[in-house]
Parts: C-alpha cells; structure tokens; sequence
C-alpha cells in the first residue's frame, strides 16, 4: 500500500491541491469549514507529508517546542493533554525540553529548539528570565502557559484565574463555619495572586482580624515549617490553605506529628488537584485549574498565531472549580 | 564580542581544527585525552557551531531524542539528570517527546524525532511495542534505559538490576524478624524479575511456605486493592514488599482504614525511591534503582555508539541500595 498523498487529502476533502497546501502552512485565508474538512482528510489518511522535503520548501518543521520550567514536578501533564489535543489535529508534532536542565548545565534555554527550527514555542510555567521570550517572540510565535508574570510584547498568556480559585477555596472554609483561617503562601506571580484573593476574600467576609498569613516556599518541607508555626500559635488556626498542594501535604505531616486530626481538628485545603491531591492516602481538597482547558486555549493561540503572525499579546484565564475531598470539614467550635 | 569559531576552540586545546571537527562530529579515531580537552574547550568558550549549517554539511543536529513511556509517572527524572549532563559535556542536547500523547493521538511514536534528524534515540521505561526500536536502530543508535523487555538486536539496554533490589527488599524484612511476608506483584518484564526473586530469597531462608504473592497492576488502587485482600487473611502478613512505591502508598491506605498502623502493626516497603516515597507524609523504605548511573551510563552508550555505529546491543544493570525509612520495623511477635 502506497503512502497517502497530498493529491489523495485534496480529493477526499473536496478540495484543490494548493488549499491543502495552505492549510498545512497555516498560512492564508481559509475558511474554518474548508480548513476542517482539510484536517480531518489528513487525520483519516494519516496521510503525512515529507518533514524534510517539506521543511525545505515550506521552512517549516511542522514541529512545536515544548519548554517545561521542571519536569520534577508533574503538575503540567493535564495541561500537555490539551495542548497536544489541538496542536496533533493541525498536524503539528510537540518537543518537550526541561529548563530545569537546561539552567544547570548552562545551555540557552530555548537554543535547540531554535537551532532545529521549530514552528513555535510553548513555555509552561515560569522561567527564571521570561524576558528571553521577548528575542524569542520576534522570530517565531510564542505563547506562556501556565505562569502569571507579565507576558513580553508579543507573547499570548493561558493560565488558571488565580484569584478565583483562591476565593473558592477560602470560601469553601468560611462556609463549612471556619474563621481562624491560615494560608500558607507562595512566591512569584502565583504566589501574590492567591495571597492577595485569600486576604481580600476574608476582609469581605468581615474576617480580616482571624486571617493569618505564613511565608512558604511552595514545596512539602516548606509547608511541613510553616504549618508547625502556624499550629504551634495559642491561637491555632482551625482550617489552613496552602498555596499549592505540595505544600498541603507537609502540612498533613505537621498536623499528624502534633496529633492533631484532619479533618477533625484541623481542616486542609490545597491548590493544584496535582495527581498527590487524588492519592487515596492524601485524598486533599484543593482547586482545580482547568488545566486541560489551559493546554487547549494555549495552542488555539499558537494556531492563530501561524494564520496571521503579529499582534499584540493576548491573555485568557480559564476558570477554577473546587475539589471536595477528604481534608475539610466543620470546626469542632462552630465559630472559633 | 564575536562568537567563538572553531578555530578558537582548537587554539585553547592545542589541537588542530580537523581534530575539533573530528570530535564534534563524533567520528574517527580520537585519543580520549585529545578529545577530553577539545570537549572542555567547547565548555569554557560557549562554543556553539551554526547547527543548520553544521547540519547540512555533517547531517547531524546535535541533538538527542528521549521518548519516555508516559510523563505521568515521573520515575525518569533523576534518570534524565544523569543522561543530560554527560550528553551536555558530549555537546548534545534532549528533546524529549511523551509516548503516551503520542499514542494517544495515533501518531508514530519516533516520527518527529526521525522527522527532525536527531542523531539517536534513548527510550526510557517500556514501550507499549519494542519492535518499533528494531527498525529505528538501523537508522540511528538507540539506547533503552530503564526497561527489562529483551532489547532489538545492535540496541543497548541499560536498567536497574531488579533482582538484586527484590532480594534486598526482601532481605530487610527477612531480618527484622518477619516471617509471613507478601509480595504485591506488577506485570511487565521488572514485574516478572522482582517477585521472582521475592520468591527465591524467601526459598533461600527457608521461608517458601510463608510467602504469599498477590497480583497488582503498579497503580496506587490496584496496590489498595491487593492489600486489602491480603490484610483480610486469617493468616495476615506482618510486612508487605510491593512492586512499586505507588503501589505502596496504596498498602499504606489500606493499612489505615483496616486500623493497623504502620510499622508498628503491618511493615511496608516499595521500590523506585521516588519523589512519592520521600515525602515526610509518606516516607517509605524503598529500593533506590540508581537511576543517576543508569541515564549517565546510557548516554556513554550512546556517545559510544557515535564513534563507532553498528555493533552488538550491550546491557548493563546498575547495583540498587536500599533505603530504609518509617515504614518497616520489627513485628509485634518475632517470628510470627
């Protein structure tokens, strides 16, 4: 059986040669229907046109990077689900590359991508330096997923509405009757959002003078030292939220070694719905961030992006939903 | 300040230009010495040669695909640590690609990397069909890291030793005093090799008849399943070796929702010595596969395999350590 070709995509969608052509550039005005019916010939076929052949005449290599900001920790893999959805329908294959690598050993963070020419480049979570995007996103498109640092010029942004989730989990406690309420906070962007909702979301609930606020530094050990402060105070608080469930589960640590019970004594909240929130011996409230919907709105980006180059940044915030588990309940003292 | 060329690079080692290009393109005969001080060289000035026309004119990219069996499951991330910095000091970057994605979505599972020209291949954990590797390897060197099916012929394999971590494993519990030990088993070739060493040291210390093995599937759910099965035995076991360390945290719910606790009642061990297993909330005693050796020792294969292609497949087993934790103590009533 021969391979498929772009003679045989043409046909089966209904359409000329060079409009499959323009499709699989990404390049002209075509219309959604047509561009569709493209798309889905290729798919059924899985007709595949010579990379390098291709790549020489287009200058394209039908190839996404993918820049992970630490592949330690797997909070990124719903959101490489979504963006691996779309980006495969338009014929697009993903690179992965850990910057967390990249920065020990030296090299230029987005240098082999480039070298290799790829179409464009996704970066998932913060870099250390995003203003390197900036160089980027003149030669190719760009698009942060996932981080909440002012985007360079340029540059589409797709993350969680930090500020959302972090009202929900808040309320969430207020609701089941807490009012010492903690939060164990983060760095960065992220951090401030979530802190900043947190404090505004106990202030309009009459609760500015029961929120506590405790420094972390987003990792369990953090949470661990933080919670053991917290918890120590005489006026421990009877429901914590911590910025990121890493960060949740040293606070369950901190509580089980003070033989303080959870839910019982002490109601957790995370932030994340990270697959540790979802272990049955963890099994932790937290929010989640969509992040599917994230992956998927970051390549709808970077998809229009190939359609009409240019432009200024644009920003979406997908929205946060709440995930009840096992670590929240009511205050023994409705009220304390 | 100009760019460093690689006459510059050949000043600094006291080489002559062709020998650089010689090691840059990993091909002919190079005294190691010769080649360490043109590697260093290249470290030192930030020498970095136009890939596209480095490409062209030595059809090689520099660059390395890594194609891990599912990004879920973060096991690999030491392994990769250890494969990248001796690609880096070789002057090669990672690309990495997720195979489940791939998988997920139809596409071929090494065609954007054959797309793109990399110069080889590391397969990391098992994949889903290895003979994919064999047509691969005789396109470019491939190396299989952390996986125990039988590699393709001219591939090269490189793995924790399981039996030898199995045997440990088992061994500690054998002298802590416990007798009636389980295995929760797992599938694939390292499910194979580990419960039949369980098996085989528990027969070694005459304890055959006392060895009880339940089946899993490597999942936290399935690990709960197994011990809850086990756990409600007449003749309940006093220490439980899974397959894996998320196996294990599922023991370790179950343990707790059947009211033993955990060491004192019922000792637990895993295997991987993942992120997971270090957690204070977890802490488990588990086996450490050495995957820092594994991935360094895979990419001097790989490097290998460069200067002289073709070949037989080499296999090499890194030398596992235990690692002791909270988990596992005495049991209650020695020799029970």
């Amino acid at each position: 059986m021969r391979p498929p070709t772009i003679r045989d995509v043409a046909d089966r969608a209904g359409v000329s040669k060079s409009l499959v052509s323009l499709v699989l550039r990404g390049t002209g005005q075509v219309r959604p229907e047509k561009r569709e019916a493209v798309l889905r010939a290729v798919r059924e076929l899985g007709y595949r046109p010579n990379a390098a052949a291709r790549s020489l005449s287009e200058q394209r290599s039908r190839t996404v990077g993918v820049l992970l900001n630490d592949l330690r920790n797997p909070w990124f893999v719903d959101l490489l689900d979504g963006l691996n959805s779309l980006l495969h329908a338009g014929g697009l294959h993903m690179l992965l590359a850990d910057a967390r690598l990249s920065r020990r050993t030296g090299g230029r963070l987005t240098g082999p991508f480039l070298d290799l020419g790829v179409d464009g480049l996704v970066v998932v979570g913060t870099l250390p330096d995003p203003t390197v995007l900036g160089a980027v996103a003149e030669r190719l498109p760009v698009v942060v997923a996932g981080a909440r640092e002012p985007a360079p010029a340029g540059v589409d942004l797709v993350a969680g509405d930090d500020e959302a989730g972090a009202r929900l989990a808040t309320e969430h406690l207020i609701r089941l009757g807490h009012r010492r309420i903690a939060h164990i906070a983060g760095h960065g962007a992220v951090g401030e959002l979530r802190r900043r909702s947190f404090e505004a979301t106990m202030r309009a609930h009459g609760l500015a003078d029961r929120a506590l606020v405790e420094p972390g530094d987003m990792t369990e050990e953090g949470g661990y030292r933080s919670a053991v402060r917290l918890l120590g105070r005489p006026d421990r608080p009877t429901a914590v939220f911590a910025v990121n469930d890493i960060a949740s589960v040293g606070v369950l640590s901190a509580a089980g070694e003070l033989g303080l019970r959870v839910p019982g004594d002490l109601s957790v909240t995370g932030y994340d719905n990270t697959s540790i929130a979802r272990l049955r011996h963890v099994w932790l409230t937290t929010v989640d961030t969509a992040p599917h919907e994230v992956g998927h709105r970051a390549a709808r980006f970077l998809l229009d992006r190939f359609e009409r180059p240019g432009g200024a940044g644009r920003v979406h915030l997908a929205t946060p939903t709440l995930k009840i588990r096992g670590t929240t309940a009511p205050p023994r003292e409705p009220g304390g």
